[in-house]
Protein backbone atom coordinates (compact mmCIF):
# COMPACT_ATOMS: atom_id res chain seq x y z
CA UNK A 1 0.00 0.00 0.00
CA UNK A 2 1.12 3.45 -1.03
CA UNK A 3 0.70 5.80 1.69
CA UNK A 4 0.16 9.84 1.37
CA UNK A 5 3.34 10.59 2.91
CA UNK A 6 5.46 9.02 0.52
CA UNK A 7 6.29 10.09 -3.00
CA UNK A 8 3.71 9.67 -5.57
CA UNK A 9 4.33 6.97 -7.50
CA UNK A 10 1.77 4.56 -10.19
CA UNK A 11 0.47 1.32 -10.01
CA UNK A 12 -1.10 -0.32 -12.31
CA UNK A 13 -4.05 -2.52 -11.71
CA UNK A 14 -4.62 -5.08 -14.79
CA UNK A 15 -8.05 -6.49 -13.46
CA UNK A 16 -10.84 -5.10 -12.13
CA UNK A 17 -10.88 -8.31 -9.93
CA UNK A 18 -7.56 -6.73 -8.57
CA UNK A 19 -8.90 -3.06 -7.39
CA UNK A 20 -9.28 -3.43 -3.88
CA UNK A 21 -5.48 -4.52 -3.72
CA UNK A 22 -4.72 -0.48 -4.08
CA UNK A 23 -4.85 2.20 -2.19
CA UNK A 24 -7.57 4.06 -4.71
CA UNK A 25 -8.52 6.48 -1.39
CA UNK A 26 -5.37 8.39 -2.20
CA UNK A 27 -5.15 7.89 -5.82
CA UNK A 28 -6.51 9.79 -8.98
CA UNK A 29 -7.66 6.58 -10.93
CA UNK A 30 -7.41 5.97 -14.87
CA UNK A 31 -10.37 4.16 -16.02
CA UNK A 32 -8.70 1.88 -19.44
CA UNK A 33 -10.85 0.36 -21.95
CA UNK A 34 -8.83 1.12 -25.53
CA UNK A 35 -11.52 -1.14 -27.44
CA UNK A 36 -13.62 0.99 -26.84
CA UNK A 37 -15.25 2.93 -24.41
CA UNK A 38 -12.27 5.16 -23.41
CA UNK A 39 -11.58 5.93 -26.65
CA UNK A 40 -14.99 6.85 -27.78
CA UNK A 41 -15.43 8.77 -24.63
CA UNK A 42 -12.49 10.81 -25.57
CA UNK A 43 -13.59 11.15 -28.99
CA UNK A 44 -16.77 12.57 -27.99
CA UNK A 45 -15.97 15.24 -25.67
CA UNK A 46 -12.79 16.02 -28.23
CA UNK A 47 -15.75 16.70 -30.90
CA UNK A 48 -17.61 18.34 -28.53
CA UNK A 49 -20.04 16.50 -26.58
CA UNK A 50 -21.39 18.47 -23.70
CA UNK A 51 -20.67 15.21 -21.23
CA UNK A 52 -20.80 11.83 -21.41
CA UNK A 53 -22.71 9.92 -18.63
CA UNK A 54 -21.58 6.02 -17.67
CA UNK A 55 -24.14 3.56 -16.91
CA UNK A 56 -23.67 0.38 -16.64
CA UNK A 57 -26.53 -1.27 -17.84
CA UNK A 58 -28.50 -0.93 -21.38
CA UNK A 59 -31.80 -0.72 -18.93
CA UNK A 60 -30.32 2.20 -17.08
CA UNK A 61 -29.02 3.52 -20.98
CA UNK A 62 -32.94 3.59 -21.80
CA UNK A 63 -34.29 5.00 -18.67
CA UNK A 64 -32.13 7.91 -18.73
CA UNK A 65 -32.75 8.46 -22.50
CA UNK A 66 -36.44 8.53 -21.56
CA UNK A 67 -35.55 11.35 -18.72
CA UNK A 68 -33.22 13.40 -20.81
CA UNK A 69 -32.15 14.93 -24.16
CA UNK A 70 -29.29 12.69 -24.87
CA UNK A 71 -28.05 10.26 -27.17
CA UNK A 72 -28.31 6.66 -26.03
CA UNK A 73 -25.08 4.13 -27.16
CA UNK A 74 -24.17 1.02 -26.37
CA UNK A 75 -23.53 -2.73 -27.46
CA UNK A 76 -23.52 -5.89 -26.86
CA UNK A 77 -21.81 -8.62 -28.73
CA UNK A 78 -20.73 -6.24 -31.15
CA UNK A 79 -24.36 -5.06 -32.26
CA UNK A 80 -26.33 -2.04 -31.11
CA UNK A 81 -27.96 -2.95 -28.18
CA UNK A 82 -31.78 -3.48 -28.27
CA UNK A 83 -33.35 -0.13 -27.01
CA UNK A 84 -30.30 2.04 -28.02
CA UNK A 85 -30.03 4.36 -30.56
CA UNK A 86 -25.76 4.27 -31.64
CA UNK A 87 -23.02 2.06 -31.21
CA UNK A 88 -19.91 2.26 -29.29
CA UNK A 89 -17.33 3.16 -31.85
CA UNK A 90 -15.48 6.11 -31.63
CA UNK A 91 -15.78 6.91 -35.22
CA UNK A 92 -19.24 7.19 -34.98
CA UNK A 93 -19.03 10.74 -32.91
CA UNK A 94 -18.09 13.25 -35.16
CA UNK A 95 -18.41 16.95 -34.28
CA UNK A 96 -21.52 17.09 -36.76
CA UNK A 97 -23.35 14.62 -34.79
CA UNK A 98 -22.09 14.97 -31.11
CA UNK A 99 -21.39 18.72 -30.74
CA UNK A 100 -23.23 20.21 -27.93
CA UNK A 101 -25.02 17.04 -27.25
CA UNK A 102 -25.02 14.34 -24.07
CA UNK A 103 -23.91 11.38 -24.90
CA UNK A 104 -25.04 8.13 -22.39
CA UNK A 105 -23.18 5.36 -22.59
CA UNK A 106 -22.77 1.56 -21.80
CA UNK A 107 -20.06 -0.87 -22.08
CA UNK A 108 -19.67 -4.40 -20.59
CA UNK A 109 -16.51 -3.51 -18.99
CA UNK A 110 -14.82 0.39 -18.90
CA UNK A 111 -18.44 1.78 -17.67
CA UNK A 112 -18.37 -1.61 -14.66
CA UNK A 113 -14.91 -0.26 -13.73
CA UNK A 114 -15.36 3.54 -13.46
CA UNK A 115 -18.34 2.86 -10.99
CA UNK A 116 -16.29 -0.19 -9.22
CA UNK A 117 -13.43 2.62 -8.58
CA UNK A 118 -16.03 5.15 -7.34
CA UNK A 119 -17.71 2.51 -4.73
CA UNK A 120 -14.12 2.09 -3.66
CA UNK A 121 -13.34 5.72 -3.12
CA UNK A 122 -11.38 6.95 -5.65
CA UNK A 123 -9.71 10.31 -4.97
CA UNK A 124 -10.09 11.65 -8.18
CA UNK A 125 -11.13 9.01 -11.71
CA UNK A 126 -10.30 10.73 -15.37
CA UNK A 127 -10.31 7.99 -18.35
CA UNK A 128 -7.43 7.18 -20.91
CA UNK A 129 -7.13 5.88 -23.76
CA UNK A 130 -4.43 6.19 -26.44
CA UNK A 131 -6.57 9.10 -28.16
CA UNK A 132 -6.13 11.42 -24.94
CA UNK A 133 -3.14 9.97 -23.88
CA UNK A 134 -1.04 13.42 -24.19
CA UNK A 135 -3.81 15.02 -21.85
CA UNK A 136 -3.80 12.07 -19.26
CA UNK A 137 0.14 12.27 -18.96
CA UNK A 138 0.26 16.11 -18.28
CA UNK A 139 -2.83 15.78 -16.06
CA UNK A 140 -1.37 12.92 -13.95
CA UNK A 141 2.29 14.76 -14.15
CA UNK A 142 0.95 17.71 -12.97
CA UNK A 143 -1.51 16.47 -9.94
CA UNK A 144 1.54 14.87 -8.28
CA UNK A 145 -0.44 12.56 -6.39
CA UNK A 146 -0.42 8.66 -6.65
CA UNK A 147 -1.87 6.99 -9.74
CA UNK A 148 -3.62 3.60 -10.32
CA UNK A 149 -4.29 2.79 -13.79
CA UNK A 150 -6.44 0.69 -13.92
CA UNK A 151 -7.50 -1.66 -17.14
CA UNK A 152 -11.31 -2.77 -17.72
CA UNK A 153 -9.53 -6.12 -19.51
CA UNK A 154 -12.51 -7.97 -20.76
CA UNK A 155 -15.06 -9.96 -18.32
CA UNK A 156 -12.61 -9.50 -15.96
CA UNK A 157 -9.95 -11.13 -17.65
CA UNK A 158 -6.51 -9.59 -18.31
CA UNK A 159 -6.19 -7.96 -22.09
CA UNK A 160 -2.87 -6.68 -24.17
CA UNK A 161 -4.03 -3.16 -25.59
CA UNK A 162 -5.17 -2.01 -21.90
CA UNK A 163 -1.69 -3.21 -20.89
CA UNK A 164 -0.07 -1.96 -23.16
CA UNK A 165 -1.75 2.07 -22.41
CA UNK A 166 -0.87 1.56 -19.15
CA UNK A 167 2.54 0.44 -19.96
CA UNK A 168 2.81 3.99 -22.34
CA UNK A 169 1.65 6.03 -19.23
CA UNK A 170 4.55 4.17 -17.40
CA UNK A 171 6.86 4.94 -19.46
CA UNK A 172 6.37 8.93 -20.14
CA UNK A 173 6.24 8.92 -16.73
CA UNK A 174 8.71 7.05 -15.45
CA UNK A 175 11.25 9.33 -14.94
CA UNK A 176 8.94 11.62 -13.02
CA UNK A 177 7.17 9.31 -11.02
CA UNK A 178 8.35 5.52 -9.56
CA UNK A 179 6.68 2.91 -10.75
CA UNK A 180 5.28 1.02 -7.62
CA UNK A 181 3.95 -2.23 -8.59
CA UNK A 182 5.30 -5.03 -10.81
CA UNK A 183 2.26 -5.00 -12.91
CA UNK A 184 3.65 -1.38 -14.09
CA UNK A 185 6.77 -2.57 -14.69
CA UNK A 186 5.51 -5.86 -16.73
CA UNK A 187 3.30 -3.09 -18.72
CA UNK A 188 6.09 -1.09 -19.48
CA UNK A 189 8.11 -3.98 -20.86
CA UNK A 190 4.98 -5.04 -22.92
CA UNK A 191 4.87 -1.35 -24.21
CA UNK A 192 8.55 -0.99 -25.05
CA UNK A 193 8.26 -4.82 -26.65
CA UNK A 194 5.92 -3.21 -29.05
CA UNK A 195 8.00 -0.98 -30.44
CA UNK A 196 5.77 1.92 -31.30
CA UNK A 197 3.76 0.09 -33.94
CA UNK A 198 0.78 -1.28 -31.61
CA UNK A 199 -1.59 -2.28 -34.15
CA UNK A 200 1.00 -5.23 -35.74
CA UNK A 201 1.82 -5.96 -32.28
CA UNK A 202 -2.12 -6.86 -31.51
CA UNK A 203 -2.00 -8.73 -34.67
CA UNK A 204 0.79 -10.57 -34.25
CA UNK A 205 0.09 -11.16 -30.52
CA UNK A 206 -3.21 -12.64 -31.75
CA UNK A 207 -4.89 -10.20 -29.41
CA UNK A 208 -8.16 -11.59 -28.29
CA UNK A 209 -9.97 -8.17 -28.95
CA UNK A 210 -8.03 -7.77 -31.99
CA UNK A 211 -9.97 -11.02 -33.56
CA UNK A 212 -13.11 -10.32 -31.97
CA UNK A 213 -13.19 -6.32 -33.61
CA UNK A 214 -11.80 -7.93 -36.75
CA UNK A 215 -14.15 -10.29 -37.09
CA UNK A 216 -17.26 -7.33 -36.76
CA UNK A 217 -15.29 -5.42 -39.65
CA UNK A 218 -13.98 -2.76 -37.31
CA UNK A 219 -10.63 -2.59 -38.24
CA UNK A 220 -10.87 1.16 -38.52
CA UNK A 221 -11.85 1.41 -34.92
CA UNK A 222 -8.72 -0.80 -34.12
CA UNK A 223 -5.99 1.70 -36.26
CA UNK A 224 -8.20 4.96 -34.32
CA UNK A 225 -7.87 3.54 -31.05
CA UNK A 226 -4.31 2.35 -31.44
CA UNK A 227 -3.45 5.98 -32.33
CA UNK A 228 -1.55 8.76 -30.12
CA UNK A 229 -3.51 12.26 -29.37
CA UNK A 230 -6.17 11.68 -32.02
CA UNK A 231 -8.50 13.06 -29.34
CA UNK A 232 -6.32 14.82 -27.10
CA UNK A 233 -8.83 15.67 -24.26
CA UNK A 234 -8.88 15.35 -20.58
CA UNK A 235 -11.94 13.32 -19.37
CA UNK A 236 -12.72 14.34 -16.03
CA UNK A 237 -15.27 12.11 -14.11
CA UNK A 238 -17.59 14.95 -12.00
CA UNK A 239 -20.75 15.05 -10.36
CA UNK A 240 -21.93 11.66 -12.36
CA UNK A 241 -20.37 12.80 -16.02
CA UNK A 242 -17.65 12.59 -17.73
CA UNK A 243 -16.63 16.03 -18.91
CA UNK A 244 -13.74 17.73 -20.81
CA UNK A 245 -11.66 19.64 -18.35
CA UNK A 246 -8.73 22.02 -18.71
CA UNK A 247 -5.49 21.09 -18.06
CA UNK B 1 -13.75 -21.06 -21.27
CA UNK B 2 -12.12 -24.04 -23.08
CA UNK B 3 -13.87 -27.08 -23.11
CA UNK B 4 -12.54 -30.95 -23.99
CA UNK B 5 -13.78 -30.34 -27.05
CA UNK B 6 -11.13 -28.06 -28.12
CA UNK B 7 -7.67 -28.49 -29.36
CA UNK B 8 -5.65 -27.89 -25.89
CA UNK B 9 -4.28 -25.06 -25.14
CA UNK B 10 -2.48 -22.99 -22.74
CA UNK B 11 -3.81 -20.48 -20.56
CA UNK B 12 -2.27 -18.06 -18.14
CA UNK B 13 -3.66 -16.80 -14.26
CA UNK B 14 -1.41 -14.25 -13.58
CA UNK B 15 -2.96 -14.14 -10.10
CA UNK B 16 -4.74 -16.38 -7.26
CA UNK B 17 -7.88 -13.96 -7.99
CA UNK B 18 -8.46 -15.06 -11.15
CA UNK B 19 -8.11 -18.87 -10.88
CA UNK B 20 -12.00 -18.89 -11.18
CA UNK B 21 -12.12 -17.85 -14.44
CA UNK B 22 -10.14 -20.69 -15.45
CA UNK B 23 -11.74 -24.29 -16.57
CA UNK B 24 -9.16 -25.91 -13.79
CA UNK B 25 -12.01 -29.24 -13.98
CA UNK B 26 -11.12 -29.87 -17.65
CA UNK B 27 -6.83 -28.52 -16.98
CA UNK B 28 -3.30 -29.63 -15.97
CA UNK B 29 -2.88 -26.58 -13.52
CA UNK B 30 1.29 -25.77 -12.40
CA UNK B 31 1.30 -24.06 -9.66
CA UNK B 32 3.86 -21.36 -10.12
CA UNK B 33 6.07 -19.98 -6.88
CA UNK B 34 9.72 -19.48 -8.72
CA UNK B 35 10.99 -17.51 -5.36
CA UNK B 36 11.05 -19.65 -3.58
CA UNK B 37 8.08 -22.03 -2.91
CA UNK B 38 8.52 -24.10 -5.86
CA UNK B 39 11.88 -23.48 -6.38
CA UNK B 40 12.09 -25.67 -3.16
CA UNK B 41 9.85 -28.22 -3.86
CA UNK B 42 11.77 -29.08 -6.80
CA UNK B 43 15.13 -28.78 -5.06
CA UNK B 44 14.10 -31.46 -2.60
CA UNK B 45 12.56 -33.64 -4.43
CA UNK B 46 15.32 -33.62 -6.71
CA UNK B 47 18.01 -33.98 -4.21
CA UNK B 48 15.83 -37.50 -2.74
CA UNK B 49 13.39 -35.95 -0.62
CA UNK B 50 10.62 -38.83 -0.15
CA UNK B 51 7.53 -36.06 -0.74
CA UNK B 52 7.02 -32.52 0.18
CA UNK B 53 3.64 -31.81 2.16
CA UNK B 54 2.37 -28.53 1.49
CA UNK B 55 0.15 -27.16 4.07
CA UNK B 56 -1.58 -23.60 4.84
CA UNK B 57 -0.41 -22.55 8.26
CA UNK B 58 2.57 -22.12 10.15
CA UNK B 59 0.52 -24.19 12.84
CA UNK B 60 -0.71 -27.06 10.41
CA UNK B 61 3.08 -27.32 9.35
CA UNK B 62 3.92 -27.65 13.26
CA UNK B 63 0.65 -30.12 14.13
CA UNK B 64 1.91 -32.73 10.95
CA UNK B 65 5.73 -32.30 12.86
CA UNK B 66 4.17 -33.87 15.89
CA UNK B 67 2.61 -36.33 14.24
CA UNK B 68 4.80 -37.51 12.08
CA UNK B 69 8.55 -37.84 11.29
CA UNK B 70 9.28 -34.71 9.12
CA UNK B 71 11.33 -32.18 8.55
CA UNK B 72 8.96 -28.75 8.93
CA UNK B 73 9.74 -25.27 6.80
CA UNK B 74 8.53 -22.16 6.40
CA UNK B 75 8.76 -18.72 6.71
CA UNK B 76 7.46 -15.52 7.43
CA UNK B 77 8.85 -12.08 6.59
CA UNK B 78 12.37 -13.97 6.00
CA UNK B 79 12.71 -15.65 8.69
CA UNK B 80 12.12 -19.32 9.58
CA UNK B 81 8.37 -19.13 11.44
CA UNK B 82 8.41 -19.33 14.84
CA UNK B 83 8.08 -23.44 15.44
CA UNK B 84 9.55 -24.52 12.60
CA UNK B 85 12.52 -25.83 11.90
CA UNK B 86 14.04 -24.70 8.61
CA UNK B 87 13.64 -22.03 6.32
CA UNK B 88 12.51 -21.36 2.41
CA UNK B 89 15.41 -21.42 0.70
CA UNK B 90 16.03 -24.27 -1.64
CA UNK B 91 19.88 -24.35 -1.51
CA UNK B 92 18.99 -25.46 2.21
CA UNK B 93 17.69 -29.10 0.87
CA UNK B 94 20.84 -30.64 -0.23
CA UNK B 95 21.18 -34.85 -1.09
CA UNK B 96 22.87 -35.01 2.11
CA UNK B 97 20.15 -33.45 4.35
CA UNK B 98 16.95 -34.25 2.64
CA UNK B 99 17.22 -37.27 0.85
CA UNK B 100 14.65 -40.13 2.24
CA UNK B 101 13.07 -37.65 4.04
CA UNK B 102 9.52 -36.11 4.26
CA UNK B 103 9.54 -32.41 4.24
CA UNK B 104 6.27 -30.77 5.45
CA UNK B 105 6.48 -27.01 3.62
CA UNK B 106 4.08 -23.37 4.22
CA UNK B 107 4.39 -20.69 2.31
CA UNK B 108 2.47 -17.76 2.34
CA UNK B 109 1.27 -17.83 -1.57
CA UNK B 110 2.72 -20.80 -3.51
CA UNK B 111 1.15 -23.49 -1.27
CA UNK B 112 -2.28 -21.40 -0.61
CA UNK B 113 -2.71 -21.42 -4.60
CA UNK B 114 -1.89 -25.20 -4.86
CA UNK B 115 -5.11 -25.85 -2.12
CA UNK B 116 -6.97 -23.06 -4.02
CA UNK B 117 -6.56 -25.12 -7.55
CA UNK B 118 -7.54 -28.94 -5.56
CA UNK B 119 -11.14 -27.21 -4.16
CA UNK B 120 -11.35 -25.76 -7.40
CA UNK B 121 -11.14 -29.51 -8.52
CA UNK B 122 -7.87 -29.37 -10.88
CA UNK B 123 -7.77 -32.02 -12.66
CA UNK B 124 -4.36 -33.00 -11.88
CA UNK B 125 -1.58 -30.38 -10.23
CA UNK B 126 2.13 -30.00 -10.27
CA UNK B 127 4.50 -27.45 -9.31
CA UNK B 128 6.58 -25.63 -11.77
CA UNK B 129 9.86 -23.39 -11.51
CA UNK B 130 13.02 -22.61 -13.96
CA UNK B 131 15.08 -25.57 -11.92
CA UNK B 132 12.46 -27.90 -13.23
CA UNK B 133 11.29 -26.20 -16.47
CA UNK B 134 12.47 -29.07 -18.83
CA UNK B 135 10.68 -31.69 -16.76
CA UNK B 136 7.70 -29.07 -17.09
CA UNK B 137 7.62 -28.54 -20.64
CA UNK B 138 8.25 -32.17 -21.15
CA UNK B 139 5.15 -33.52 -18.97
CA UNK B 140 2.52 -30.77 -20.52
CA UNK B 141 3.46 -31.50 -24.21
CA UNK B 142 2.65 -35.36 -23.66
CA UNK B 143 0.05 -34.89 -21.85
CA UNK B 144 -2.09 -33.09 -24.58
CA UNK B 145 -4.58 -31.68 -21.66
CA UNK B 146 -5.28 -28.43 -21.09
CA UNK B 147 -3.18 -26.09 -19.29
CA UNK B 148 -3.40 -23.29 -17.35
CA UNK B 149 0.04 -21.47 -16.01
CA UNK B 150 -1.13 -20.38 -12.25
CA UNK B 151 0.84 -17.90 -11.01
CA UNK B 152 1.06 -17.82 -6.86
CA UNK B 153 2.60 -13.95 -7.18
CA UNK B 154 2.32 -12.09 -3.94
CA UNK B 155 -0.47 -11.34 -1.55
CA UNK B 156 -2.65 -11.57 -4.76
CA UNK B 157 -0.46 -9.00 -6.19
CA UNK B 158 1.45 -10.18 -10.14
CA UNK B 159 4.95 -10.53 -9.89
CA UNK B 160 7.72 -10.49 -12.68
CA UNK B 161 9.35 -13.79 -12.21
CA UNK B 162 6.06 -16.23 -12.03
CA UNK B 163 4.99 -14.25 -15.14
CA UNK B 164 8.07 -14.72 -16.52
CA UNK B 165 8.28 -18.32 -15.89
CA UNK B 166 4.89 -18.58 -17.30
CA UNK B 167 6.27 -16.90 -20.83
CA UNK B 168 8.96 -19.58 -20.38
CA UNK B 169 6.67 -22.28 -20.18
CA UNK B 170 4.28 -20.64 -23.77
CA UNK B 171 7.26 -19.65 -25.43
CA UNK B 172 8.92 -23.30 -25.11
CA UNK B 173 4.90 -25.14 -26.51
CA UNK B 174 3.55 -22.56 -27.90
CA UNK B 175 4.86 -24.78 -31.43
CA UNK B 176 2.86 -27.69 -29.63
CA UNK B 177 -0.18 -26.11 -27.96
CA UNK B 178 -2.01 -22.81 -28.72
CA UNK B 179 -1.81 -19.53 -26.40
CA UNK B 180 -5.58 -19.28 -25.09
CA UNK B 181 -5.28 -15.86 -23.45
CA UNK B 182 -3.96 -12.46 -23.81
CA UNK B 183 -2.50 -12.80 -20.46
CA UNK B 184 -0.36 -16.21 -21.66
CA UNK B 185 0.78 -13.22 -24.91
CA UNK B 186 1.39 -10.87 -22.71
CA UNK B 187 3.89 -13.83 -20.55
CA UNK B 188 5.42 -14.83 -23.46
CA UNK B 189 6.28 -11.33 -24.41
CA UNK B 190 7.74 -10.75 -21.25
CA UNK B 191 10.20 -13.28 -21.28
CA UNK B 192 11.12 -12.28 -25.12
CA UNK B 193 12.38 -9.27 -23.62
CA UNK B 194 14.46 -10.49 -20.75
CA UNK B 195 16.38 -11.91 -23.23
CA UNK B 196 17.67 -15.04 -21.52
CA UNK B 197 18.92 -12.86 -18.62
CA UNK B 198 16.24 -13.21 -16.14
CA UNK B 199 18.20 -12.03 -12.73
CA UNK B 200 19.81 -9.02 -15.07
CA UNK B 201 16.14 -8.46 -15.91
CA UNK B 202 14.69 -8.64 -12.73
CA UNK B 203 17.60 -6.02 -11.14
CA UNK B 204 17.09 -4.00 -14.20
CA UNK B 205 13.57 -3.67 -13.89
CA UNK B 206 13.77 -4.11 -10.22
CA UNK B 207 11.20 -6.63 -9.61
CA UNK B 208 10.14 -6.37 -5.82
CA UNK B 209 11.19 -10.06 -4.90
CA UNK B 210 14.30 -9.32 -6.25
CA UNK B 211 14.58 -6.27 -3.81
CA UNK B 212 13.01 -8.07 -1.00
CA UNK B 213 15.08 -10.93 -1.05
CA UNK B 214 18.48 -9.40 -1.73
CA UNK B 215 17.21 -7.33 1.39
CA UNK B 216 17.83 -10.57 3.00
CA UNK B 217 21.06 -11.00 2.06
CA UNK B 218 19.73 -13.98 -0.47
CA UNK B 219 21.73 -13.50 -3.82
CA UNK B 220 22.30 -16.80 -4.13
CA UNK B 221 19.03 -17.90 -3.79
CA UNK B 222 17.18 -15.64 -6.37
CA UNK B 223 20.24 -17.07 -8.88
CA UNK B 224 19.33 -20.83 -7.90
CA UNK B 225 15.50 -20.32 -8.92
CA UNK B 226 16.38 -18.30 -12.33
CA UNK B 227 18.62 -21.02 -13.32
CA UNK B 228 16.69 -23.49 -15.93
CA UNK B 229 16.60 -27.35 -15.17
CA UNK B 230 19.29 -27.14 -11.84
CA UNK B 231 16.49 -29.57 -10.28
CA UNK B 232 15.14 -30.94 -13.22
CA UNK B 233 12.49 -33.14 -12.13
CA UNK B 234 8.44 -33.67 -12.22
CA UNK B 235 6.77 -32.96 -8.88
CA UNK B 236 3.25 -34.25 -9.29
CA UNK B 237 0.53 -33.44 -6.32
CA UNK B 238 -0.54 -37.21 -5.48
CA UNK B 239 -2.60 -37.91 -2.26
CA UNK B 240 -2.16 -34.79 -0.49
CA UNK B 241 1.60 -34.85 -1.28
CA UNK B 242 4.55 -33.55 -3.86
CA UNK B 243 6.13 -36.70 -5.41
CA UNK B 244 8.77 -37.19 -7.91
CA UNK B 245 6.97 -38.41 -10.78
CA UNK B 246 8.26 -40.38 -13.72
CA UNK B 247 7.66 -38.94 -16.82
Amino acid sequence: MTTKSSVPGISVCLSPLMLHLYDVHNSIVVIIDVLRATSTIASALSNGAKSVIPVDSVAECIKLGKQMDVITAGERDGKIAEGLTYGNSPLQYSKKFISGKTLVLTTTNGTRLLHMALSAGANSIITGAFCNIGSVCSYLAGEKKNVVLACAGWKDRINIEDTLFAGAVCAYLENDMPLLSDSAKISRALFDAAGGNLFDFMRIQGASHYHRLMGYDLEDDIRFALTENNADVLCLYEGGRLIKATL
